[in-house]
């Protein structure tokens, strides 16, 4: 009977799972729906119920099951809370593996999860020690250190999108403090930049293409690519910022290379090139020049990740 | 015969020694000079005749050999560059093993094993994740997870003095950067922001206790403490940066602790107070109230972490 491991990346509306062989490759993929109601009491019952299918359907063994869940999970796999989901503080890693009778349980934060999933077979491939920093709705991060996630003491290592990298913000983000990363690098945080004046002497939003149309951060690179003035200052702030964000982060763990993921990261290459000039500029000698690459996996990089914590 | 093990701390003036039971009891310790002559082409075999001389005295068997250097090192015992010794790049690991005929040998730089030392011993007492910062003519750091020294890819992890923490700074650090958190909570950054005006309408010189004497970190704290408006403003900037960097540290490891220790912090609990209240307002809501504790172990942090680098 053939063996498998299986891949879960909860989401706040759905779970994503994916079927492993041994080898590590992706064999299928799947969804459910992620009932958040009740506390979010049926989610782990639902995600169980569908791997069972899959077994059955197979004829085959489960070795080992990961899990990735939206919230911050401590190296024994103890939830502290997940607020999407409805979840409280418990052991996710004991209730996955009493209602499965598999053995070889193990549960993380999403973002995290990710990270090991891009390092594995995405875009930081060849690497053992990497920052991944995923720029979508906010600022997600992931940090593994010779191949092993850092989970922080209370499941919160890696939060980068929350450093203070500004001291002059006089608007708050979600998580109440004043000049968080994700302020200036998250999708809404590069349209929240563009729709300031962005110093006195800047190019003006009226003379750029963005003017009169809708501001999202597609356009904003998508003008800097096409030399728009305007478009490539704000892209230029957003560099400053990520650059150094990612300068102080090295100075804390000294990867070998950066992954740049999340919707913003789709605009490509000069996403790399912006940053990578304005950290070399912000971090000490010996840090200096470290890769940085994109994102490979999308959507993907969480079942990928999930089956490489149980995959070994 | 007795079972020992060596810690030893190399300096760029002297190296410290201590002779440690299998209990971990630090039973002996000693200090040669650090010849730094010739590319310090006598440190190691210094250090072996040191050694060998005490396990004669002692007529005991040596376990173990911990070391650690003035600069960065893998996690191989490789010494990547020590300025300071006149070492280039080689295995003071293998050189110390094949020298000693000890097959249990470990090297790493000396800031990650003054917070090995301290996590063991000192401040950092029960926990087993914290992050060290040495206040002193510069900033260090070490930062310990799970017990495990952050070595980082390039023997760079815990580099905190610098990172960038304020962008209006148009002064240069050591480093060549500008904004290091070492320009601002070193002994000597203390009291550069001491000497500049600190803002329109902030005390004077004049009137404060410092006025015409000689200005350093000691007297600076000392006039706080006896409520002088100057030196307490000096001290609450001294705070906010080093809050909004321990912060930005958390968001990156999520430590069990902060340990604060170097010639600076023998200034007590007045660096904790106004050092935690900072970061409090810094830090996001998850990582609040974390452990700020004083180091203990002072000179001997070293020569403890690095036994307790082979002490296992």
């Amino acid at each position: 009977m053939a063996n498998y491991y299986i891949g879960v990346d909860v989401g706040g509306t759905t779970v994503k799972m994916g079927l492993f062989s041994e080898a590590g490759e992706l064999e299928e993929k799947w969804e459910i729906p992620t009932r958040t109601e009740e506390g979010g009491k049926n989610i782990l019952p639902d995600i169980v119920e569908s791997i069972e299918k899959k077994r059955e359907s197979l004829g085959a063994h489960i070795n080992g099951i990961g899990m990735g869940v939206p919230g911050p999970v401590t190296d024994d796999g103890v939830v502290l809370k997940c607020a999407n989901l409805g979840w409280g503080v418990f052991s996710a890693k004991n209730e996955l593996a009493s209602l499965t009778g598999v053995g070889n349980v193990q549960v993380a934060n999403d973002a995290n999860i990710a990270a090991l999933g891009e390092m594995w077979k995405g875009g930081g491939r060849g690497f053992d020690s990497i920052v991944m920093v995923t720029l979508g709705t906010g600022v997600g991060g992931g940090i593994i250190i010779r191949g092993k996630i850092l989970t922080g003491s209370m499941g919160a290592g890696g939060e980068i999108g929350h450093m203070k990298v500004r001291q002059d913000e006089t608007e708050s983000c979600n998580c109440g403090g004043q000049g968080c990363l994700e302020q200036y690098t998250s999708a809404t945080g590069i349209v929240r930049m563009a729709k300031k004046k962005l110093h006195p002497g800047s190019a003006k939003l009226e003379d750029s293409c963005l003017n009169g149309k809708e501001i999202t951060a597609k356009a904003i690179f998508d003008g800097a690519k096409a030399d728009d003035a305007y478009c490539k200052e704000v892209v230029e702030e957003f560099g400053r910022v990520l650059g150094l964000g990612l300068a102080n982060v090295a100075q804390v763990v000294d990867p070998e290379a950066f992954v740049i993921g999340g919707g913003v990261s789709r605009a490509g290459e000069i996403i790399l090139d912006v940053t990578k000039r304005y950290y070399n500029d912000h971090v000490m000698f010996a840090l200096q020049n470290k890769e940085f690459r994109l994102a490979e996996l999308g959507n993907d990089a969480g079942i990928y990740g999930a089956a490489k914590l149980v995959l070994e």
